[in-house]
């Protein structure tokens, strides 16, 4: 263990869950916590499902970004924050700086779609362009620390950013009580290292299984060998999960995870349509995979409380999954 | 006026309003009344949404349909209920019918989406299927009639109906207080008629405005010259708008109604397109026209408190009206 993931382990207890909730608790939303009859009578369970599709900037992202943004000091604050990121991340950091009136830096790939870019221009924040590489991300990022002093805001790798994402799991517990059961996607495990880690310190009986798509499956066979095996070639609907996992988030995620699920694309797109038809929330393909392992019948054994957390609601209107 | 339109009012008071509200609370959801922040951002309003597209089928017209079924005695019951529709109205009799468990007779014309017959026919509803023309339907209707003693449900010229639907505002007011301005999409007329009777018999002050798409204005132009002037050739992406007024809902309308206004259809479907991106529901071109006024600035005159009634949310995620 590194001196890092010393310190996040160290930090990451229910009290720096409940102190991500109160520093958060002016500017995030509490989303609501939605059943679906259907998706009920379809699968034989008693699903409830934690609407982060309806948080600010329409993902979970929020809560961590809001979370690393306000535990900044006066000094550090006042330098501003960067991250290289096209997804929302971006959006959320650029919003939570914005909030606190502090500069936000965001190295995007140049071939970003445009939507994405005036989303994050939107917000306020200042976009340096790179080319689409990590090496040409990351160096950009660093010229940008060079010339602000900005810290860098990481979408997953950051205890702040992990206690952020925990809030969701812990409201959802606060709000209707324990579960059985609690399902998070997988990308770099941010979300669901702080699913597992509110589950595990606010009730000793709830289980908790990550799902990724069979496509990007590098959480699944990272938790089987024991060490991170990066993605490789990644190639999901779900573009949120197309991350590898993150180093301080994996030894939280053998501790605390109690399994890992992977779905097919075909059963992705199928489960997005079904909640759009069913529930009519709008949910991002990303955020419909945990709801496809409960279709797919892979959790036909769980009895009692199902908790989900629908990540996000953040999708091209103009190519929809099951019309490509 | 005659008999039944003077029945009709006499029955409408606002006991008639609560009596429909406890008949159909034990099968009907109470709604959320959400907010969305870029709605109130972008109209510079304070705006109430008043969620039907999350109602049992997906629509406002369970809580008529319902209220319609549950008000039959038992002789009348025992024989069930017939009506002729293609649309939400079908599937909601038929859901109010099984839940009786009593016979649902529903006549559709031949040439109805294969998923709007699959629908009715999963709620347990016997389908006569005939040539789709009014006078076909009706005779069609009329011989279900004679063979079952079934009695007719229409989907909007009936006061159970109209009760039924009233009890969507009464909540919305019941729920979150008083509003200054209610808006409700009008077609046939039941929404918009129940709305007004809600509003005027709970709030004096509170003014209600039906909207109707431009090429559907049936309503607007008989609201101005006083007499129903049937639909002529309607042809609007706001499918559930085609009907013309109901004889029954007009004089209500006329009596509790201060204005109808009418949006394009560019203007409907961005309408909608808006919902979509920035609430993250999954509204109905017909729930998307109140807010077509909204954002096209035509109420940029009210002050206040605006609460809107989102009607339903089928729509053919196959084929959305941007992409046409």
């Amino acid at each position: 263990m590194n001196a890092s993931q010393d310190q996040a382990n160290q930090r990451l207890d229910i009290r720096s869950i409940r102190e991500a909730a109160s520093r958060i608790h002016p500017y995030a939303h509490r989303t609501a916590v939605m059943t679906c009859e259907s998706l009920n009578r379809f699968t034989g369970k008693n699903i409830f499902l934690k609407c982060e599709h309806l948080q600010r900037v329409g993902a979970f992202k929020f809560r961590g970004a809001c979370n690393a943004v306000f535990s900044l000091n006066d000094e550090e604050a006042r330098h501003g924050v960067v991250a290289h990121s096209s997804g929302n991340h971006a959006q959320a950091l650029a919003l939570a700086a914005r909030i606190r009136k502090i500069p936000a830096y965001i190295v995007m790939p140049d071939n970003a779609p445009k939507v994405k870019k005036a989303a994050v221009a939107g917000y306020g924040a200042e976009i340096t362009f790179c080319e689409p590489t990590l090496a040409a991300r990351e160096s950009t990022q660093q010229l940008v620390i060079d010339r602000t002093g900005a810290t860098v805001v990481h979408p997953y790798d950051d205890p702040a950013v992990i206690a952020g994402q925990a809030t969701a799991a812990a409201e959802m517990i606060d709000d209707v009580g324990d579960f059985d059961l609690i399902l998070a996607p997988v990308g770099g495990g941010g979300l669901l290292a702080g699913t597992a880690l509110s589950a595990k310190l606010m009730s000793k009986k709830t289980r908790v299984i990550g799902v990724e798509p069979a496509m990007a499956d590098d959480a699944a066979r990272s938790f089987a060998a024991g060490h991170i095996i990066p993605s490789n070639n990644p190639n999901t609907v779900a573009d949120g999960l197309l991350t590898s996992l993150g180093h301080l988030n994996f030894p939280i995620i053998r501790e605390c995870v109690d399994d890992i699920l992977t779905v097919s694309e075909d059963s992705i797109i199928a489960a997005m349509r079904f909640m759009w038809e069913r529930s009519k929330q709008l949910i991002e393909p990303s955020a419909a995979v945990p709801i496809a392992a409960l279709l797919e019948g892979k959790l036909a054994h769980v009895q009692g409380r199902i908790g989900v957390i629908l990540s996000g609601g953040n999708t091209d209107l103009d190519s929809l999954p099951w019309m490509r």
